[in-house]
């Protein structure tokens, strides 16, 4: 495929239309995936996320500065799933990071679908697979975290990390026990801020209290005090990186085939999720029975629960 | 059944213990609520949602104040999806809400339930039903509202109200496209903020620039200036929120009619979903081909595309 060839030659113009072509679900895009996906599993991928306001575009601005500094080629998408109710902060925020979209190197761009099945989580997982295979060194995927979405989302790279700020909220405790478990780096921004030594210890606190014991096999998230606005502790962030990326190698890359495997499964259980439950709904919507059906929750003739169950055995047979 | 029996005569232990359980995806709270399916369709259904900070739990405990003033019973679900990432003020702010919890005509309750299939939406649909059930006159589902997710709970309401408050990023037309369409009446919280003027005719630029003609047969969403600590505005608001009622009972009920008919088929297809992936995973996790499949994708001998279309083509047959 021609399509194929150019993106692997790192033609921009070729991987800026099938990521398009990703994000708007087109057909004929999964054929090109398909072919690129050998040639995946080169770059690192890093996922960045937090509330609006802390600063991480700010933040990726610098990492990319720093990366192309150390003459490495980066691919940066920004995920925007704050589609309906999103600010204009956001928006704003990311015309920071054009500066970078006339150096050659930097290779930059959004990611907004929602509605169809598999979702924005699938779309990045795509588009990671397309910068990938164009032959970026570093992907960057900034995402606005606030929900599972954004979760699912950072989860997607090999190392995520979570940018906070002091004082958010009375209390950092309030922040629950998820973040904890998605996190391999803390990124304490706008570390000037009244409050930062309150909210290290507390976070480090609650680290702790999820630390299984001393396991030298472990990771234990590291928290790095970064000022994005002025470019302070972006090196340090960076040597976090990149340790964080030598532990995934060490142990005979156990926690690296462990972290694979893991996202591997995820990917393959919404494309799953996407392909049959958008053929069964095509299917069910097509047919002379649908406008009755609905009409029977409408009515409450039925319930969705019985009609599920009666549709899946009917057209799937017993085995469901 | 005598659960069943319990929640229809306003059981609130019995009615805590099937929320929960749908909540924790507990099986035999689907036969419950197979039983309850007709009982239900009687309340008002409004759905309040708005970024963090925004103030629409105060709005929130102001209008369970009001309702109450006018008799109505009440049931109030609060639903986080922000679990990972949320800051302490949403915590915080909904204690406000419980100086009702001592007054039996006001039913509080908190989902937060993720990770499984269909997830929050459907647990929230399953949860407005059992307070319909219950008899409840009002159902106010509250959610801090950012992403996909949130859109999606807010819309299983009959009326659906979405909290700006003035000066939200320097633009409100950043605010994309998505909040016309969901929202059906707009409370502007914080009214004694400056910019409220601002915020207000930008909004209303953007609502008749999204008007399709004069259709008189069409619902305006209007705008309201609330100022929720004061309780300023909350008149107002129950006014139209009444008035939206009205127009959805209006026409010959035509246009309650479309929405609940949408609401009918989005239930079914989130229930399908649930029930058919996660039967599908649930079969394929305990194959004997899984861990091969697992590690064929990480070491590329196959692409996850392909070995969905092998997987469908196996275990569905030709259909798929």
């Amino acid at each position: 495929m021609e399509r194929v060839e150019k993106i692997l030659a790192g033609d921009i113009r070729t991987a800026a239309r099938l990521i398009r072509d990703i994000d708007d679900n087109m057909p004929g895009s999964r054929e090109v995936l398909k072919a690129l996906y050998p040639h995946t599993g080169k770059a690192h991928v890093i996922g960045i996320s937090g509330f609006p306001g802390v600063g991480k575009s700010t933040l990726v601005d610098q990492m990319i500065q720093a990366y192309r500094q150390e003459g490495k080629s980066l691919g940066v998408l920004a995920v925007d799933p704050t589609s309906p109710f999103s600010g204009g902060a956001i928006l704003g925020d990311r015309v920071r990071m054009q500066r970078h979209g006339t150096d050659p190197g930097v290779f930059i761009r959004s990611l907004a679908t929602r509605g169809h099945f598999g979702g924005l989580t699938r779309s990045t997982r795509s588009a990671i697979d397309v910068l990938d295979a164009m032959g970026k060194d570093i992907i960057l995927v900034e995402t606005v975290g606030v929900g599972q979405d954004e979760v699912d989302i950072v989860t997607t790279a090999h190392t995520t990390i979570i940018v906070l700020i002091p004082g958010m909220g009375d209390d950092i405790q309030a922040i629950k026990a998820g973040i904890l478990e998605v996190a391999d780096i803390f990124a304490i921004n706008k570390a000037d801020r009244e409050g930062i030594d309150k909210t290290v210890n507390e976070l480090r606190m609650m680290l702790g209290m999820n630390h299984k014991g001393d396991d030298a096999g472990e990771w234990q998230p590291p928290i790095v005090a970064t000022e994005a606005l002025r470019g302070k502790g972006v090196p340090e962030l960076l040597e976090k990186i990149e340790a964080h990326k030598a532990f995934l190698f060490d142990h005979a890359g156990t926690h690296l085939r462990a972290r694979l495997r893991e996202k591997a499964f995820r990917e393959l259980v919404d494309i799953i999720k996407e392909s049959l439950v958008g053929k069964m709904i095509d299917e069910l919507k097509q047919s002379d029975e649908f406008e009755k059906m609905i009409d029977d929750l409408v009515e409450k003739r039925t319930d969705p629960f019985s009609l599920c169950e009666r549709i899946m055995a009917d057209r799937l047979g017993k085995r469901f």
